[in-house]
């Protein structure tokens, strides 16, 4: 057999799911195992699947696949764009969309596999693989390693991943050492007193409350870290308030953070939590914030060796000047907790989506961050080809260097 | 026959219901006045009620109530609070409820027509009622006059309405000339980019926009109006984005302005566009933000010969110092289209919902405004009596005091 | 003899005085009150001076008008508009300018005691006049009265004063009750941790804390207020820092309040604290801010009965239409001192200053607050004629009303 | 002879002198370089003074040391702390200070000198030594090439310089490439319109237009900066106003800014002019806003092979660990100009100022930025020894390594 990569891909494109609800892309991908013939099981943090292929003495890899979406609304014209839509966490409507490229993760891990299970004579040992859910909540990571998924079929000597970017199409972005950012995603209520629009003096005006806190939230970023150091503090959303005359009760923000390791963590999730406790005093609240951390996800850290090793090989087989180091993403992943879990090595690399000319338009522009829409942009779609064509081949030369 | 007002009271209150969307109520005001005997049309400026009673020469005196509810989580407590939820203009289930006393009104005006029709020998002339839909959007009483109500009976030679607020109950407060203040409902759309929440500078984040614009707006008020004079810029809701690591694309803000008079409206209306404007170019942002006047509220100016006439009539029938100067609101009505578009004066009143006790108790510790909930509050409730006779009779005395 | 008022208006606008430093203008009013033969005491509350003329039996009435300027840079483009310097409490060189219109003050008292004198046999009691130095800084009154100003001559029955202000030349403003308002002028100082322009993670920003203090502070009056009450929060000065890459270790702020009496003098100065420390704690302040207050100014309060008195003799004396209510003013005057400590009634009056035609242009065109310079404006100067005559007749008659 | 070098770095220190008012310090060089029978010229860029050491065949090798102070009140607690006072450009009597440590580069400059004279036999060829002022202001380099500085004695082959800072004494710290950033400061001037505190409405408030320019100057780093890349943003000093109860006319602000290189200085000057502009559109101003350039820094860039060459040097002198990469530092330097006016490489290193167990002490407890005081601190200041022999030798090891 052989698998229509293109339509699956598109396929999935058209029905994003968001995190914990795949259950539609489960059943895609566990129908195309069956027919490869791969092992699996199901249902591994509620909607992973881990598979396996055993092959003899050896190594055991790990290969790990995302895939979940998002809640934007694309808007990028294409042909098979979504207009998929689901119900999120707070029991909103909302539109759904793979504006972070798990779909195009999913198809070519399936690409590989085919092309791993048909060359099963260049390589020996044990690949394990991990469909992993809810990848963009922070989660899914750890719900498949309480569900066991370590000691199911084989424990990893290795882990590898790759992540679809904004790179020209073609090209591996891989660095040895931190590579992604650690981060949490915080929500903070703020509670004033609600009343009438017209008699903001007998309410605690929530909304003013939220607008001061962003604003004062600002200035962690500008005044208290370092320049040379890197920090993020998005308010990714604020929602107070149901009606232009009826001043709310309260206020709810949610908060991305990033930072490159668990000492800058803890000085930001301070500044956090002073500003937003200051700023509810300075609207006289009565009532103290709540600060909930949703997730925790660690710094992505490329293992030194094993990055080194995997560099050559991907130059080996793409050529020369097809691997560069991208520099440290501010982007942040739960793919680490298998490997730290597993006390072993992590790689994970990006590979490009981006059409090259484009990309080499917009880099001579200076435009770049401008022109080409990164993940999560409701404008973000990976150029199919060579985009599912290198992603496969670079998970094949990369399990191969490290199976016997 | 005689109706249980405080069952039906109770009743209204259990089952608030949208603007616009008050068919139950509606359907208990039909029930009623069909009970009573009083000749009704239903269906008038979608689910408003008209109904007349003729008696008569004399003068024809328009009655007006209205019925709407809102987006409230009632937190009074009361063994009667209301659990409803219903689905907003924007399609969103929330939760519903009577925090501005629409049910209190409906219930005196069926009651006031009980009396009126028990006592036709005391009067002659023409009553005309108006049980009025989507008072809260600023919308049913234009709604009602474009579906001919004030030809479809008898036109006023005035128009009367009441309103129950945070006075001791038993208390009047009325006053010649602006009652209540003049205001606009805005919906403003501001225009980003949207991305990842790990990489601002790909972005132009409008949760910041948003933020830089509620503190801006807040000089208006602070810095450009006149101590002197009444102005209120509230921001009432604020919404955007979905999740802690997208940065959206956009953000909206409801505002809700007061103002005392037309010049007033306009000055205000400029400096808020001028802000909004700034503060979008300020964060670079590609997209003029949009202003969307949602509605449009006249000054309640009550006609001083009429409140003057009616001032005695009140004190001659509740006592001295039953009626007080409870000097301009800063709320806002829509009732005075009515009388406007007629041509004919107005006395809108206000009468008192607060236990005595409690109000006194407040006003002597200086903690009205924190301790006596307004309307619009999740927790505002007016006591069921003395509230409810003093509504009926005020409504009475008013009608025969216009009456032949 | 008689004294050239004009050319006397004029020198006095020419060479304006900081406030406790009016030595020049003192020796002015020293020369012409000894040329018109009246008794009098210089050096009360350092540079005031008190008058006497004691004509018989009779009431005694106080006539007050203030002397001193402030740090403006003139910008009316007068002939004789003020090039003058001076030292301000600070040690900073200042520019001068009798931007409040006291020099006008001087030169109508210092006619109308001529007229006075020169028609005692036209009434009978005494007239006390007081030149008060440092309206402006809130303390002038309070310290010719520690210096024993009530006592050296004879205690008033009531105490009349007048200010020159942007009404049309000619008009008398006048009303019961609050005439103006209460006011505090405070210091804050804020601390931070100063450090290279280059490090801000190694400092705590004051300006940016200043910066956000001013932000904050805007909310007092925009949400927390009663939109139908008057209140002020003017943050007029705003200090930090020396260098464009030296982040200063603190920042001074000093502020004007303004409320209409002190239940709300103590709810603001209240809210302002809390904003103060809170915007502090935000910052990450090290020490708690610095509060102090530089001046309390009571309300400025008309007696009833007395000012219905004047207001008829101001209309008898200019004709119907002369006398307006002008409103309540957001200004403060330490004036009401003199009244309060001595237990009489008081009565302090507006008149116009602006040519009436540009008066009448700019309201008509409702542009009266940007093109009718205000007080303490660089652009402020009354019309020499006929402001000046009506403010020696309002002087006269207001006299001779309490006098015998 | 020998210099007291430790009596002349204290009396360096008690006697700072701002920019382009370093007369006495040049007096103090100008002595020392006499007493050492060094040929020089005086009055170079103002207060500038150059010497040249002439000693055979062989490269010419410049060195450079900065002499200007700081407008900062000394805080150190120093038995020889500055007392001293200065007038700012603007005419400011303002406190000075010793906060940059170029008392110390012109101290351990002369006992370098000293050194290098008395070792003529251990060197050859041309030593040309600058004593720059006003570094501080980002001036003092090109006045001195403007008076002709490079031609005057011999061109340069090499320049070369340092500066004491926040490592322990003891270290030095210099890294190939950019080791300091380029930077800009500006001067923005806000205009609004003045008036009486207590009648906001009748100005434009600067103060208010001020706080919300800093406000959103914070969102540039915060959101409009790659958060991987090196941007400052600094608003150094903010003034408007005299007096609490005048709103002033216009407001100040001094920032400085601070980038790796000329494409990011382009895309951070156009986003403040973007967000100055917007902010005094916001505020309604009538008059746009003044943006003046006081100085302009280009990145400090170390030559690679120099860098490569003297690292060597150094950690053969001082010992392995002696030479540490201190990353870029955002800080800036004029000394570029030379090195750039000439065509020839740059090599500038740091030197460690601070007591090694402080400095471990410090480190240990994570409080480095908090604990160890910064150039520009008013907490500043090097431990005497052995910051002082390692800065003479430094210079003596570097001067020796390029030349012949």
């Amino acid at each position: 057999m052989t698998i229509d990569l293109e339509a699956l891909y598109i396929d999935l494109h058209r029905h994003p799911e968001l995190s914990f609800q795949e259950t539609r892309t489960a059943g895609v991908i566990a129908a195309t195992l069956a027919e490869l013939g791969i092992e699996f099981e199901e249902g591994i943090g509620k909607t992973g699947i881990a598979a396996v292929i055993r092959n003899g003495d050896g190594p055991t890899v790990w290969l790990r696949a995302d895939m979940d979406a998002l809640p934007v609304h694309e808007q990028t014209g294409l042909e098979y764009a979504s207009t998929a839509r689901g119900t999120d966490p707070a029991g909103n409507d909302v539109p759904v969309m793979h504006a972070c490229g798990h779909d195009m993760h999913v198809t070519a891990m399936l690409g590989a596999l085919e092309k791993l299970v048909h060359t099963k004579d260049e390589w020996s040992g044990t690949i394990v693989v991990v469909f992993q859910p809810a990848e963009e909540y922070g989660a899914g990571a750890q719900a498949m390693i309480a569900d066991g998924v370590l000691d199911r079929f084989s424990r990893p000597d290795i882990v590898l991943g790759q992540h679809v970017t904004p790179l020209p199409a073609g090209v591996i972005g891989v660095r040895p050492g931190t590579q992604m950012a650690a981060s949490d995603g915080l929500t903070v209520t703020l509670f004033g007193r609600g009343g009438h629009g017209s008699r903001p003096h007998s309410t605690i005006d929530p909304v003013v409350m939220a607008a001061a806190t962003v604003m004062r939230l600002q200035t962690i970023v500008s005044r208290e870290v370092d320049p040379r150091d890197v920090a993020v503090v998005t308010v990714g959303s604020i929602h107070a308030g149901l009606k232009n005359n009826i001043i709310p009760a309260e206020a709810k923000l949610e908060l991305s953070l990033r930072y490159p390791d668990d000492a800058a963590r803890a000085r930001v999730l301070e500044k956090v939590e002073r500003v937003v406790r200051a700023e509810a005093a300075a609207s006289g609240a009565e009532r103290q914030p709540e600060i909930v951390t949703d997730h925790t996800l660690p710094p992505t850290i490329n293992d030194a060796a094993a990055t080194a090793r995997l560099t050559a090989a991907f130059e080996s087989a793409f050529g020369d000047g097809s691997v560069v180091d991208p520099g440290m993403f501010t982007g942040s992943e739960d793919v680490s907790w298998f490997a730290r879990e597993a006390g072993v090595p992590l790689v994970y690399w990006f590979w490009g989506g981006v059409d090259p000319q484009r990309f080499a338009d917009a880099a001579a522009a200076g435009t770049l961050d401008r022109d080409v829409p990164t993940n999560h942009s409701p404008f973000f779609a990976p150029v199919l080809q060579p985009t599912l064509s290198r992603g496969i081949d670079a998970l094949v030369v990369a399990a191969k260097e490290f199976l016997g």
